[in-house]
This record gives C-alpha cells, sequence and structure tokens, in this order.
C-alpha cells in the first residue's frame, strides 16, 4: 500500500477521475507540482552554493548568471538581463555598547544606506522613543543625543503592532532625529523573537539634514536599556560602524519567458528578488520568491503547457536597498505595461501558501477567488482584497493588476534580515506548495478572458515608509 | 472589584478558611510568596546591574559581595562568604569560516577551558561524526583533519535526544578527537532553537592527549557543513581562538542562615550557582537559582517562622567550568554533613515550577510529595524519583538527601549558555511561584521529624560528562 499525504490523494483522486491524458492544465500543475522538490533544489543552490546576494557584491552577480543558466536548461524563452544600475553600499563593521549605567555588550547591525561613524565612534546619551511623532516632540532635549526607536512587533501584528506599520521607524527614523540635532539612531530590531539577534533593513536621509550614523539593536539590548532608563538612570552608548555607500555599479534583472501561443504581446509577470541582504543567505528573503517563480516556469513548461498570453517571469534586482530592479522594469517596458494583464510577486517567504492578496479593478478580487479554488486541497485558496509586492509596486501607476502569493507569515520576522536567514528556515514541501500556486495562477490569468479590470492607484502615499510598502 | 490570577485567588482561599493570623507557616508562604516580586527584583539586579559572571571575573565577585550585602539586609543570619580557588579561563576573541567548497562565515564560540589555536589559526579538512564511539571508529583518517560533532537535541528530549545525553560530546569530544590526531574540534552548539546561535560550555582535556582548540559552531553553520558532506563535497574551515587558561584565583560560596531554633546543627541547604557563562547576563542559568534561593530565605525570615533546623543558602561558585564551589562545600562541611537532612538546588532557569526531583533513601519521594502537596494550587507539586543538581551532587557520597526544584524546561535549552540569556527570558510571577516552592520545601524539611531517608549513591558514573551530571 502507498502513503499519500492527503493534499497528493486528494490531487491524485481528481486526475484519476478525469483521467491523466485528459486532465484539466491546473490539475497536471497540482498533481505535478506537489510532487516535486525542483523549488528547494533552486533555493538550496542559491542559499548555499551562491550565498549572501547584497546590491553590489560579486554574489548577486553570480546568482544572475546562474538564474539566467537555470532558466535556459528549464527551456525557457527569450532568456535575458536586463541592466539595472544599484546603489553600492558596504557594511564594513559594527559594534557597540552600553557605556553607562552598567556596561555592557550591544549585538547590532547598521542599517543598510546608512552612513557609518567617524573612527574613533559615536558616545552620547540615549533618549528613547517609539514613534516619528515623538521624536519631534523632544525639540532641543534630543540635541547630542542619539535617539532609540523602542516599538516591540508582533508576529501576524495589524497596524502599529506588525512590521508594516513599524518599518517607518527603520526607514525614516534617522532622518527625524537628525532634524531635532540628534548624533546617532538606535532601533530595536524589527523581530517577533527574541534572540541577541540585530535584523538590518533599509534606511533613507533625506536632502539638506545630517547623515547621522543608523543601527538596529537586538530587541534584548533595547529593553535593557529601557530598564535603565525607566529607574530613572541616564544611558550613555558608544557605537562604531563602517559602513558607506560607493557609486552605482552595473546589475540586472533575470527574465526569462513562456511564449504566448495567441496574444505574445499581453504578459501575466511572476517573480521575487534575487538580491538580499548580506548577513544570511536570503533563503526566506527572497530566495525563495526566486525558487518559487523559476520552479512555476518550469512546471508549466515540463507539462507542455501554451498558455494564450506570454508568462514573463522577472528575478528583480536590487529589492532591499533601492527598489532599482523593480523601477527599471516599469520604466524599461513603460510601453507595454497596458498590456501586461498582472504581476504576482511572491516575497514574504517560503513558508506554506495560504493565497493570493489582489490589487484590481472592480470584481478583480472575486475573479482571482475562483481561480484559486483548484488550491482549496492544500489550503492555498484564501483571497484577500489588497496586495501585491514591492517590485511589482512600479507598476501600479500604468493600472497593471498586482497579486501577492501569500504566505504563513508567523515566523517570518523571527529571523527576517538576519544571520538566522538560512535554508534550514524552509520546508521543501512548504515550497512546492508555493510553486504550484504560482504556476496554477499564472497560467489561468495568462489563458483568463477578459482579462482582470486594471487597478486604479490611490492618490497619496506615506513617503516614512520603504517604497514598496508605502501603500 | 479585586483581580486574582487563579492560583492567587486559591491561595487566598485557603487563607480564608483557615484564618490568616493562625494559618499554616506553609500556607503562609504560600500566601506571601505568591504576591513578591523579591525573587525578580533580584534578578533584574544580578543580571542589570552587574551582568556576566564568569569565574575570575570581577563581575562575579561583585555579585558575591552584592548577595551578601543582601542577604545581610533580609535579616539572614551567619552571612558569610566562604573562600574557593576557581579556574581563571578567559574566551578572548575567536572566529571561523568555512573556506571550500563555497566561502560561508560561521557563528561560533570557543568552549570553555578550551585553549585557543596558533595566532594563524587552524585550517583544516572537516570530518563529521554524531557520537564519540564515532571518532573512535574514524581511526587514521581523522588525522590532520577538524571533527565537527553533529548531534541535534530536541526540547525536552529524553537520553540521547536531549541536553543530558549529549553534552558528553561537548566535554569529551576534543579529547576523543585529540586521540586520533584531529587538529581541532567543532560541536553543533546544544540548542533546542535555531537562530544562528552559539552555545558555549565547559570541556575538558585528558592528561597525555594534545590540547586541540575547540568550539560550538551554529547549528545553521553545523546544518550547512552536513549538506555540503553529503553533496560528496570535501569541507575545509578556518578556525581561530585566543583563549586562554590563566592560574586559578580567589572566589568564594556566599553564604546565609535562619539559625535552626531546637537543632541548629541539622541543616539544610538551597541554592543554585553565581557564576554564569560570560556571553550573556547568566539571567536563567543561574541567576534565577540564586533569587530564588535568595527570596525564599527572605520570605520565611520576614514571616517571623522559626525552623527547628538550621536553613542555609549557599549561592556557590564556579559551577560552568570546575564546579569548585560544591566540592569545596563538601570538603569543608564534610565533617557536618551527616547532619545534613537535606540540599535543595535551583539549577534549571527561571520558567513555571513543575516540582522537586528527589534523591533519596527509600521512601523519601513518597514524602516529599506529601510535602509538596500545598503547593497543588500553582500545579508545582510534581515530584519525581530522582534529581538534584551539580553543586550538591558532592555531597551524594556522604549520603545526603539531595533535591532538585524542577521548572519547565521547554525552552532552556534555546537560549542555555548564549548571549541571549538575559532578564527578558524569566518572567517574573514564574520565578515568585519558584521562590514560595523552595520556602514550602526548606520549610517543611527542616521541621520534618523524622527526616528523609539517607542517600544511597550508585557505584559508577559517566566520566565523559562533566561533573555534576554524570549520574
Amino acid at each position: 500500500m502507498k502513503l499519500f499525504v492527503p493534499t497528493l490523494a486528494l490531487a491524485g483522486l481528481v486526475v484519476a477521475v478525469i483521467g491523466a491524458a485528459d486532465a484539466d492544465p491546473v490539475q497536471r500543475i497540482v498533481e505535478t507540482g506537489l510532487r516535486s522538490d525542483g523549488a528547494y533544489r533552486k533555493l538550496a543552490w542559491l542559499s548555499d552554493r551562491i550565498g549572501p546576494r547584497l546590491s553590489g557584491s560579486e554574489n548577486l552577480e553570480k546568482a544572475i548568471v546562474w538564474s539566467l543558466d537555470e532558466m535556459k536548461r528549464d527551456g525557457l524563452d527569450n532568456v535575458r538581463a536586463e541592466r539595472v544600475m544599484v546603489p553600492h553600499w558596504v557594511r564594513g563593521e559594527a559594534s557597540g555598547r552600553i557605556v553607562s549605567p552598567v556596561p555592557h555588550p550591544m549585538a547590532l547591525l547598521a542599517l543598510g544606506m546608512s552612513d557609518g561613524t567617524p573612527p574613533q565612534g559615536t558616545t552620547a546619551e540615549v533618549v528613547e522613543v517609539s514613534s516619528l511623532d515623538d521624536v519631534k516632540a523632544l525639540g532641543d532635549t534630543a540635541k547630542g543625543k542619539i535617539v532609540l526607536f523602542n516599538k516591540r512587533i508582533y508576529p501576524n501584528g495589524a497596524d502599529d503592532r506588525g512590521y508594516g506599520g513599524v518599518v517607518a521607524l527603520r526607514y525614516s527614523g534617522a532622518a527625524a532625529a537628525a532634524k531635532v540635532g540628534a548624533v546617532g539612531m538606535m532601533i530595536r530590531s524589527l523581530a517577533t523573537a527574541d534572540f541577541r539577534l540585530p535584523h538590518t533593513g533599509a534606511m533613507a536621509y533625506e536632502d539638506g539634514v545630517p547623515h547621522i550614523p543608523a543601527v538596529a539593536v537586538s530587541p534584548e539590548d533595547a529593553e535593557l536599556i529601557h530598564r535603565f532608563l525607566a529607574a530613572g538612570d541616564t544611558v550613555t552608548v558608544a557605537l562604531t560602524s563602517s559602513c558607506k555607500n560607493l557609486p552605482d555599479v552595473e546589475s540586472a534583472n533575470a527574465v526569462g519567458e513562456i511564449r504566448g501561443s495567441d496574444a505574445p504581446g499581453e504578459v501575466v509577470v511572476i517573480g521575487g528578488h534575487l538580491d538580499s541582504w548580506d548577513v544570511g543567505t536570503g533563503a526566506q528573503d527572497d530566495g525563495a520568491g526566486c525558487a518559487i517563480t523559476m520552479e512555476a516556469m518550469r512546471l508549466i513548461r515540463s507539462l507542455g503547457l501554451k498558455p494564450k498570453r506570454t508568462i514573463r517571469a522577472v528575478l528583480f534586482t536590487n529589492e532591499e536597498n533601492g527598489l532599482r530592479g523593480g523601477k527599471a522594469y516599469a520604466e524599461t517596458h513603460a510601453a507595454e505595461l497596458a498590456k501586461h494583464v498582472a504581476a504576482i510577486e511572491s516575497d514574504s517567504g517560503g513558508a506554506r501558501p495560504l493565497g493570493f492578496g489582489v490589487s484590481a479593478g472592480a470584481g478583480g478580487t472575486e475573479v482571482v477567488k475562483k481561480l484559486a479554488a483548484p488550491l482549496a486541497p492544500f489550503a492555498a485558496d484564501d483571497v484577500q482584497e489588497g496586495g501585491g509586492g514591492a517590485d511589482i509596486s512600479s507598476m501600479a501607476t500604468a493600472g497593471v493588476p498586482q497579486l501577492g502569493l501569500r504566505q504563513d507569515g508567523t515566523h517570518y520576522f523571527d529571523i527576517h534580515h538576519t544571520m538566522a536567514d538560512t535554508l534550514d528556515k524552509v520546508d521543501a514541501h512548504d515550497l512546492a506548495m508555493n510553486a504550484t500556486a504560482m504556476a496554477a495562477m499564472a497560467w489561468q490569468l495568462a489563458n483568463l478572458d477578459p482579462p482582470l479590470a486594471r487597478y486604479v492607484p490611490p492618490k497619496t502615499e506615506d513617503t516614512t515608509k520603504p517604497p514598496g510598502i508605502r501603500r
């Protein structure tokens, strides 16, 4: 007797009833996809054999070359690199310690794109806040001090209980602190697990405002400083950081296609981002999204399926500290965006798929709900209004309907942007379910008639957050 | 309306029925202890205001002075330091990286008591094993290589699925590897959570066997090396470590008593260990045990209770890398051990108390079960055969009945011996329950007639494990 996991048994049952040869293409994708370890093998190569892939690094360029080769090996059409200039920030070394009231080392990482301290470091008194408004309210009392943004986030936390609500502190906190005369900025790592592990991430300075050093400290260090301050102590810390911004360098989006049979000029984009932070191996963020994308393409191709429209995989460069890949794609392909019928991004890790978030015109979400129905046997059919991805967000103004492949995010921020973002955090079967969901949705959107209603972007955006998560 | 947590409400009910003024001393301990934050305040001082307390460090001596002062402030009798010579190992700096097949940094810590590498480091091929027998079987093939002990442990894992079964690899692995000609030893951290966090701990060399460098690598690094080896690659790593062993220095056990009214020469010892590893602040291991012990004493004293026998708090020095405090206590007090009626140690962290483990003569466990019954309202009444603690284990040969205060250990090895062992890992109410359980048991054992049957130690011990966990 053979043993099947329930999802495979269900999919197998459907195929058996219909008859394998004549099976619906979506059912064939599901049946084949759930049994494949292709996505995991691709992710293992990217994580273990290439490693961290920060913009400007040799590793990122190796990853681009490898992914192009891999897409060629998988038989994709029009495989090519689309050149993009990207920032070149280098981390150097950073360290810090509490000097008083009691000496303690701190576990910290410089924030991406920040400038370093002077060689002798920056030593100053700490003032603690939990919002950008708090900083403004400090006024002159912040002069010469280091501002600590101390705001805890929670797994699956909504609004200011979660990453999306608090990331503005990391991105814009240094500029806000510099405006009131602070000489340094620290932030409690945006973390949902406390293991003395600092979480890096992008920040940005503002024109005309001093470039003060900015670091993320471990949750434990932020808590300790909080306890000292709550007890009435003056807290002094010393920071050193040698990170710096170098001139832009050339990188590329890696692109491969399955050419449409009826309307090759109409396009469904699917993708993730190939760059990662430098401290882990970017297995979860966003090696997983790249592996899911590449495997979805391989699945469709290997089954000999011919979509009416073109399905285009784009492995974006420089999502983490510039979003240049996403922006360049939208610029380079501006003339074609009216014929981009949808874009799907996977950039929430490799945990089991929940379904999709949809940013489309009227009725779009309802249509996607129906398209997701065949994913019900493995519970990937939960479709919600709103969603997309940072890289594809640059296509929003052109009205391209955007979908985000949603993963279970309960543990995503435990290790997000840390040195613990490594292959062991991703499960092979979870990844197979994701690739299957991506392939099934891309296939159907490429054949959908009429296509999803065009997206109508909102008028305003919150510029305190990183581009791509401003909506 | 006042709100009570259920445990307090239950305890309160008992007191109300009996009448507060005439209440049984055990009920008064429970009622008062569960409402006190005294243990947490002591632990906060030890962790935040003093910090890491490795043997030979200034901080450990500060902690001894503080704990003596604190016991005096709490009104204890005969408060004194009992001098002990302890090892003086210093960590220096350690780092390491995978050189081939693909360069990756490793997160590691030198093992305590190990020697460093030569200044230029040690670079060699890795051979992976999962037991001490595996190493012997390597024979000549281990010559010139670095042995990686890669054995995963699991939360609450029994036998070789848990810490107690695997710690022999950390303690004796370097000697075993050196015997077959290895030039270095690495061990997968004894960890139940994977956050790229190395876990240090004690090791020992053997006479006449080369002192090769020994480090603990993060679980992720061990897994990565395993994947490379499983793929057939040769793996080379480079290690540097500058740790060293200096001459012994003076330290002390910190002792305070509540003098017995009827038989002051008969003693119940309660304790934990004041020293800790240097990388965290030793909040869980074993600041918690010291805070529990000190607060148990304060509780009994503050209630004006007069035990028939003496209750003696001993905050042992040097448990982590030598057990000199425990050994010295047994030697110094050898003549009195026949009149030590029991010893209770708390060295399993600060999570909620489960009950006690008991190593005593016939019927001892049954007696302790009855004594633990008043702890049922907060579920600390689970008494099991077998148990004790490393520091009090030196009293075993004298027949002293030994009890271990047992805590929920599900997350204990997540952060054990790491830089994440900090105050935030301990909950104030959990700690209050522990101090209450310790006080109630110590009080009853000091008045128990007849006392627990004397312990009869087993004949053999496993010398591959650290002293104190050899049984």
